[in-house]
C-alpha cells in the first residue's frame, strides 16, 4: 500500500524558466532512463521477487523513484510554464503545448510516449539486479548530460542530487548481487558448453576509415577467452559440436528465483531441487 | 561493410514441428532480448564507439548476433510450418499464419513488432558495456527457459550452442570494462554528492500478506552505505543539503568516450580534458 | 514524495491457480484501463493542478490507484503460477511465461506494453475531470466482465473490491466537476458559434442490413438540438457562415487552468483575466 | 456504405502559409484527441451498438468527423507547403518534409504515428457515452489552445467552425446518456459494495512546497461521500469486508447492451435477463 | 465530406458464429494490410495529391476502401459474438472480450493496436502508386488466406467479394502508373549514376543447409544488370567514383508531384521547371 | 553466416557538420523506408523464401543494405558531433543528444524508435517483390529529398550512391517478378469473380474546393475496366452476386510459395497441387 504527503523529497527551486530545458528534462520524467522507468521496473521485479530480503530492497528502491518522478515532474513544469502563452515556447513541443496545456506529461523529450517496453524483468533475481545496475548507470550519464546542458543553478543542484541516488542504488543493487555468492557469469541452471564458452568469435576484421582494425585485448585474450577466425575468411570457426543442456549444473544461491521450464532433472527429479532453496536461512538478516 | 555465406554458423535440425514452441521461440527472433536486439544494441554503439578496440569488440559481436539471429529464424521456420496448412496451428499466431504465411517474422511470441526501444544505447562506453552485460545476462536466462519447454534434441541443442554464446560474449564485455580501469561505481565526469551516495533509504517498510518485512541486508548495512529511515514516518530523511556539480571530479579512462554537455571546467577550460585521452595508448594491443 | 508499506490494501486470497484467468487480469495491470492507467492519469494531472483543492483530490485518488495495482499484482502473480513449470499454461502467455518468467508485468492480456498513449490529460481541470469519469465507467466495467469469467470466491472478492472504488471515484471526479459551478457545456474560454452550435447534422441515413434506421432523439430533436439534413444528399447542410473566436466569452471557474494561448482579450488585455481567479476563496475548505 | 464529395464540409482560406503552425495542426489530423480518433471511435462504437437509435446518433456524427478530418486536412496542407522548398521549415518537422514530401499525414505535432490506442471502446454503450462527451471536451480545448496561437483569420475561423461542432456533440452524446435513464453512477449489472462505495480514502496527505495542503471539499464531504485516513499513518482504514458480487442488481437501460461474462444470475438463469431488454419500445422514435 | 447509407455495400451472412475465424479476420479490420490502413493509405495521398485527376482516383478507392471497412466489421462482428459469454471463445482474445465487451475494435489478429506506421505515403504520386500496387497485392492474399481457414460459405463469399475488389484496384492504380508515361525506373528528378546503377553486387555466396547456393538469373544478368562480386571475397567490388547528383535529369510526367527540396537547376533556376507541369493538359478527360 | 570488414563500402566525407541535416538523415538510418528497413525486409523474405534462385537475391540485396545502413550511420555521426557539446545543436534533438550521447541511433529524424510495423512480409514470392520494389522507389525519393536540403559535396555523393543502389535493387526486384512469369495481376491461387472484378466503383463524386472534379481515366475505361455509380447517388452499384471462391484457378509460377490454408481443390485434393511445383526446373541458372 502506497502513502502520499505533499511535501517533495527534494525542494525544487528554478532561477529561469527555460522550455527548451524542460523538454529536454521531460527525459528522465517519461523517458526511457527515467524515473517512471526506474519506478515500474524495480517495483514490478519486486512484486514477483520470490526472495524476501532482496524484495524489500527492490520495494524500497522502487518507492524512492516514485519520488523522484515528482521531483522531476515539478522541475520540468516550472521549466515549460512559458509554453503556455508563447508561440515561441509551444513550437518546441506542440503535443506539450497544446495537447497537454504545458504541462509535465509522460513523454519523452521528443514526445515519443512512455512505454512499458522500456522496462527489463525476467523474473531471475540475479538477472535483474544486472539489469537495474546498468539501469542506474544509464540514469546516471542521463542527468550528468542535463546538467551540462543549463547554467541554471536551482536545476543544477536538483539534478545532482537525483543523480546521486542513481549512484547509491547501483551500489545497493551491486551488494544485493553479490551477496548472492553466484559465481560471475552463472546464470540460471544450465551450464554453457565447455570449450565453446571460452572461444571469442573474430566476426570482424579489415582496417576502416577512420584507421579502425582488429585488436587483441582481454576480451580475447586471457581471461580464459581465446580468439577464433571466422571459417567464413578461413579460420576454423567456432566448435560446433552438437551438446545436450545439463540443467541442474550451473551453481544456484538460495535467494534464486525458481527457475522456468518443466524440467526433469538428471535423477528423474525436477530441476528446481538444484536450487536447494533453504529459505530458513535468509532471515530478516539478509546477509 | 557485410558479406552473407549461405551456411549457417551452426546447422539446424527439428524432430518434429511443434508451431506452438515456434511461436515461443519468436521471443529470441523479434523479442525484447532476442537476437536483433543483441545485433543492433553493439552494431550501433560500435558505429558509435571512439576508442577502436572496444569498437572492434562491439562490430565481432554484433556481426555473430546476426548469424545468430539467422540461426534462430531457420530453427523457428522449421517449427512453424504447420501453420500454413492446418486451423490449429494457425489459430496460435494467426498474425504470422494469415499476414506473414506461416513464416518466420519480426514480432514475439505475443506478436508484438520488434521496436528499438528495446536497445540500451547511451553512447558511453562503460555504460554501454554495462548494459551489454545485462543484455547477455536476459538472453542467457531466456533461452535456459525455452530449452526447458521442449523435449525436441535438435532443437535443445541448437539454443544450447545460442545459450553458450551469450555467456562468452558477457565475459568478454566484462573484460572490456574492466579494461577500462575505473572505478566500479564511477560513472561519467561528475562525481556524485559526497554523504548523501551513501545514505540507503528505506521507502517500503511493515509486514505484507506473505510475510513480507524489512530486512538488514549489505546493500543497507555495510559496503558504506548506511540506512535512512523516511521522514515520511517520523525518520530523519536523506540530506538534501544543496550541492553544486562539480565536472571532472570523477575518475575517467583513456578509452572513455567523449563527455556530453557544454561543461565549463573548474579551470576554466571545457571538461572534455578531464579525459586525459591518450589515444596513443590504446595501440593495437588493446591491454 | 511516496512512501510503501508492506501491507496489501486488501488482502487477495486465490483458491486455485487459473493462469488463462490470469492473462484475463491482466488487463488491469497493465492494460488500458488498468491500474497503472489510473495511477498516472491522476497523478500526472496532479502534479501540474493549479487548484489547490482539487490537485488533493487528484493525489488521493492518484495514490489509491498505485496500492490497487499492488493489489491487481498480487492476484495475478497467483494465477500465473503454473506458466513457470506447466508448458500448456506457457502456451498461453509466452512473452509472460518465457521472458518474464511467469510473474506480472506491464503488458495487457495480450501481450501489449503498457503505453502513456492510453492516458488522456490535457491540463485543463474540467476536461481531464470529464476524462477522469469516463475511466472510471470504464475500469468499472471491465471488473465487472472479469468477475462474469471467473468462479473462484477469493478473486471475485477482491475484484468487487477494486470495482467498487471505481465507483467512488466517479462520484467524487463527478462532485469535483459539479462543484466548479460551469455550466454543463461550457469548456475554457471561448464560446462556440451561435446556430452552428445547435444543429444536429444527419450524416448517415438509409436503412441497414439489420433494420437500422434513422431515428429521432432527444440528441436531435430537443434539449435546443435541430435536425439538420445533408447537403450531399439535398438537405439545407450546416450554417457555415465564417464567424470569429471571441476569447474570454465562455463561463469560467475560481478553479480552471490558465488558459494556454497567446490570447488578447477584447480589452486588450490577457485573457487569462477572463478567469477571475481569486485563489483566496479556494481556502482549505474547497467548496 | 460511405460516399465523398469533393466539397469540403467548411471552405478553408489560409493568408499566409505558417508551416510551424501547420506542425501544431497536425494534433487535429492525426493526434490522440483529433479528427481521424474521433471518427473511429464513433464509428468503430456505432458498428458494435445494439441500440438501433443510438447506433444511428454514433453513425451521424463519427461520419461527420471524417468530413472534419477532410477540413483540418486541407488547412494543414495549405501551412504545409514550404517545407517543399525551404530548409528553415523542413527542419521544423522532417518526417512531414522528408518521408512524406510536405504533406498532411496521420502524425501528431511531435510525428508520433497515429494509433489506436487513442481509442476507447468498451462495448458498453453508457460507458462509451461518456468517454465520448469526455473526448469532445478534450477536442474543444485543443481547437480553443490552436486559436490561441496564430493570428489568421482564416485558419481561425476554421477551427472556430469545427471547435463548434465539438460542443454539438457533446451536448448529442450527453442527450443519449440522459435518455437512458439510468441513474448517475450505474455502471453495468452488479452493485458496489455498500459502505465501502461512500468512503473517501485519504491517500495524500501533509503540506507541499507550495502551499499545497489537504482540503475538504464535495468530493470527501457531503455527496453521500465520507473521509477515510489511512491506515497506513493510523487511521481506520478502508472497510475491506470480503463482500461476494450481485449480477443483476445495478439498474440497467432497455437500451444496454448485452452484458460481457457468463453470469449465473441470483434466480439460477442468465443474467442478462436483468436487461429486461424490449427492443420494440425503442422504437423509430427513441426517446 | 462525406456520408454514411446505413446499406451495407455487400450483405453480409454467417452460418455458425466462430470466434477464432472472427479474431482471424481482425487482420483485414485494424491489421497492416486491413481495410483501414487502404482507406487511410488512399485518402491521404488523395488529400495531398497536385494531379485532380489521379486525386479523383484516390478518393474514389479510398472512400470504397471505407464500405469495406464497415462489411469487415458485420462479419467479424457476427463470429465474434460468442466471446460475449463463453469463456473459452474470451479466452481467444480477452482484449477483445473484456476491454471491448466482444465487438470489433481497431486491433490486428494478436491484438496489436491499428497504427499509421504501416501507411506508405510519400507524396510523389508515381511512388504512392506503386505502394498502393503492392499493398492490393498484399490485402488480395491475406483474403485469399482467410478463405482457406473457413467453410463458412457466408463468410467464404463476403471475402470473396473483397478480395476481388482488391484486384480491380491493382489494376485501376497500375493502369494511372502507366499513364503517367514515365520510364519504368524513373523515380522523382534525379538520375542514377551511370554505370553503378547496372552492377548487381553479390553481397551472399557459398550454399547452405538446405542447397542454397548462387544464381544466375535475370537480376543479375541481362536485363542490363551485371553481376560484381564482392571486394570482401576478392571481388573488384561496385565502381565508387563520386559521382555528383544531377536535378533535372530523371523523365518527369506532367502528372507528378512538385519535387521537394531546395534545388538550384542546371540552369541556376529551380528545378521544380523540370517538371514541365502543363496542369491545363489534364483536363477532365484524364488520359 | 555474416561477416563485417571495418572498411566501408563507401567512403564517407562531410565538409562542415550540420546536426539539423544529420537529424534529417536518421530517416534513413532508422525511419520507415530507412536501411534498417530495407535490410530486414529483404532478409526476412529470404529466411522463408521456399525458393532457392529469387532467395539468393533477396540474401544478396538484404546484406548489402546492412552495408548501406553503416554508411549512413558514417555520415549521419559526422553531422550530429555538435550534438556533443553545443546546447542549439542538442536542442534540434534532445533525445539523440541527451539520451544517445549525440550518437547515431535506431531512431528517425522525429525520434521514433523503429518498429518492425514498417516492414512488408507477407512469404508471398510474387507479392513480396511488389512491396520490395515500392519500398526502392520510396528509398529513392527519400534519398533524393535529402540532397535536395544539403549543399555539402560529400554528403550530396554519399547520397547519390546510396540513392543509385535503390534503382538497381528496384531493377533487380521487378527482373526477378517478371522472371515468374505470372499475368500481371495473378495474385495467389484465387481467381477473382468476374465481371465485378471489372468494375471501377466512382465513390467520389461531386466538385472540391479547388475545381476538383470526376476524370474519366485509363483506370475507370479502358484497361477492361468499366465506370459504375454508386447506389447511394441513383446508380446501379457494384455487382454483389455471391459468388464462391475458387481455389487452384489463378495462374501460378514454379517458384511460387506454399499457399496458405487448408483448401481442398476442386478435385478434392490440395490445392497447393494447383502450384505444379518442378524444383528440379529451377536450377542453378534460375531463368
Amino acid at each position: 500500500m502506497y502513502h502520499h504527503v505533499k511535501k517533495l523529497m527534494y525542494t525544487v527551486n528554478v532561477g529561469e524558466a527555460d522550455p527548451k530545458f524542460g523538454k529536454m528534462l521531460l527525459e528522465q520524467f517519461g523517458g526511457a532512463n527515467g524515473e517512471l522507468a526506474a519506478a515500474m521496473q524495480y517495483s514490478v521485479q519486486g512484486f514477483n521477487c520470490e526472495d524476501p530480503a532482496r524484495k524489500d530492497l527492490l520495494m524500497d528502491i522502487g518507492t524512492e523513484e516514485l519520488s523522484h518522478l515528482e521531483i522531476v515532474g515539478a522541475l520540468i513544469r516550472m521549466h515549460l510554464k512559458p509554453m503556455k502563452s508563447e508561440r515561441d515556447a509551444a513550437e518546441a513541443d506542440p503535443l506539450v503545448a497544446i495537447a497537454g496545456g504545458g504541462g509535465v506529461a509522460l513523454f519523452d523529450s521528443m514526445g515519443n510516449a512512455w512505454t512499458a517496453n522500456y522496462l527489463k524483468v525476467t523474473g531471475d533475481l540475479a538477472v535483474d539486479l544486472r539489469s537495474n545496475i546498468a539501469a542506474e548507470a544509464r540514469a546516471k550519464i542521463v542527468y550528468e548530460r542535463l546538467i551540462g546542458f543549463t547554467q541554471d543553478q536551482g536545476s543544477r543542484q536538483a539534478l545532482q542530487f537525483l543523480m546521486t541516488r542513481e549512484i547509491t542504488h547501483m551500489r545497493a543493487f551491486t551488494a544485493a548481487l553479490d551477496s548472492m555468492e553466484k559465481p560471475q557469469f552463472a546464470v540460471g541452471i544450465i551450464e554453457p558448453t565447455p570449450v565453446l564458452v571460452d572461444q571469442f568469435f573474430n566476426a570482424s576484421t579489415g582496417e576502416g576509415q577512420e584507421g579502425e582494425t582488429d585488436y587483441v585485448g582481454p576480451w580475447n585474450h586471457g581471461n580464459g577467452l581465446t580468439l577464433v577466425e571466422s571459417d567464413q575468411i578461413g579460420g576454423e570457426g567456432l566448435d560446433v559440436t552438437p551438446y545436450d543442456p545439463q540443467p541442474g549444473t550451473e551453481k544456484t544461491s538460495p535467494a534464486d528465483s525458481t527457475p522456468v521450464g518443466a524440467y526433469i532433472g538428471r535423477n528423474g527429479q525436477s530441476s528446481s531441487a538444484a536450487h536447494h532453496k533453504n529459505k530458513g536461512k535468509t532471515a530478516k538478516h539478509a546477509a
